[in-house]
């Protein structure tokens, strides 16, 4: 006999939220925070990602206040651009991953690092006023980190810094909070990735659950 | 002072996977289990993964031996599809998202389910053999079940079945394990996602850690 199951999808989302609202400890959270840690923990499928989830102050209404007016999301990995639904950003906002850029490979073999960071090079020109998405690689979030020691360098207006593992995510998400180069979305610790990140950036651009 | 980090992508992995097996409770697991699970684990930054994952007997060697005979991968969203690494890909597989298809929007209407569920009709031509890879819908999940209980509907070599979230998710990996339509994999309760659904589908495309 055929399975039977649940197939309108906004019926799914809200179902989802409302379970999530009830068994996760939001509390701590600003109304503005709560949105985008809901559908993190949504992506995750797991309550108690909450309690890894730190904003530094006006972090959401900055990310949400800069895609608004029309911020490119910098992304480093293409699970993290292809995860971002198109129809939910509110200007058209181009989203970029120079992961797969042709110079890459040659640009981490000149730099000594991995690709995951030295794709970042590439990401200079959209930099100033971005919203940076990085759900994969700690290098990448520790090289962001040292080309925003220049001053020189332009500022994003956000970071989400989820970076996911066992080598160097928990220490590149604690010094992305402690340098704050700018308001910043970190979940502590090992866990993090692609779609966590997604989820936050998805939360951001768009009001509507 | 610039922040200072591994560099190194090989020493990267070592590392990760030296701290996986020294943490994880490992000792159920087949050796062509294991190099899968610990790649799961690796994925979703979480030890402790491993006591939700369930492999039907054989799954990873018949899996295995699909990939290696060159079979498709059958993936129910592009986070899945552009995740899998195709330099691991033993013979080229090809790696097909129908979720973006232009008919999907309109079949979905017509068969009164979601769009995830109805792009698997277009997976028809390619099913027999394939290994399925589901890490979004739990929606697609059912579908597929639905569509083996026809005994002319083409059978895939293996599926990983590794929805996550809170409606559907649980059900649909327990109802998987219980039609069992070929050999499966999947993580039980809410936890799945396309990273740990990626990293399955990689760990099992090539040997090499």
């Amino acid at each position: 006999m055929a399975h039977r199951y649940e197939t309108d999808g906004a019926a799914i989302y809200r179902q989802s939220f409302a379970t999530i609202r009830a068994e996760a400890a939001l509390a701590r959270f600003t109304p503005e925070e709560e949105v985008v840690v809901v559908r993190m923990i949504h992506a995750a499928g797991m309550v108690g990602l909450e309690a890894h989830v730190r904003f530094s102050p006006g972090m959401a209404i900055a990310a949400r206040a800069a895609l608004e007016a029309g911020a490119p999301i910098l992304c480093d990995a293409r699970m993290v651009s292809e995860g971002i639904t198109r129809p939910r950003l509110p200007a058209g906002n181009p989203v970029i991953c120079t992961l797969q850029d042709a110079e890459v490979p040659e640009l981490a073999k000149s730099m000594g690092t991995t690709r995951s960071a030295a794709a970042l090079e590439l990401w200079r020109p959209h930099l100033a006023g971005a919203v940076v998405a990085i759900g994969n690689a700690p290098t990448a979030l520790f090289h962001l980190l040292n080309m925003l020691e220049d001053p020189a360098c332009p500022r994003p207006a956000a970071i989400i810094g989820c970076p996911v593992g066992f080598v160097g995510a928990a220490e590149s998400k604690e010094a992305l909070m402690q340098d704050l180069p700018c308001p910043s979305l970190i979940v502590e610790g090992r866990l993090g990735g692609s779609a966590i990140t997604v989820a936050a950036v998805n939360a951001l651009a768009c009001r509507v659950e």
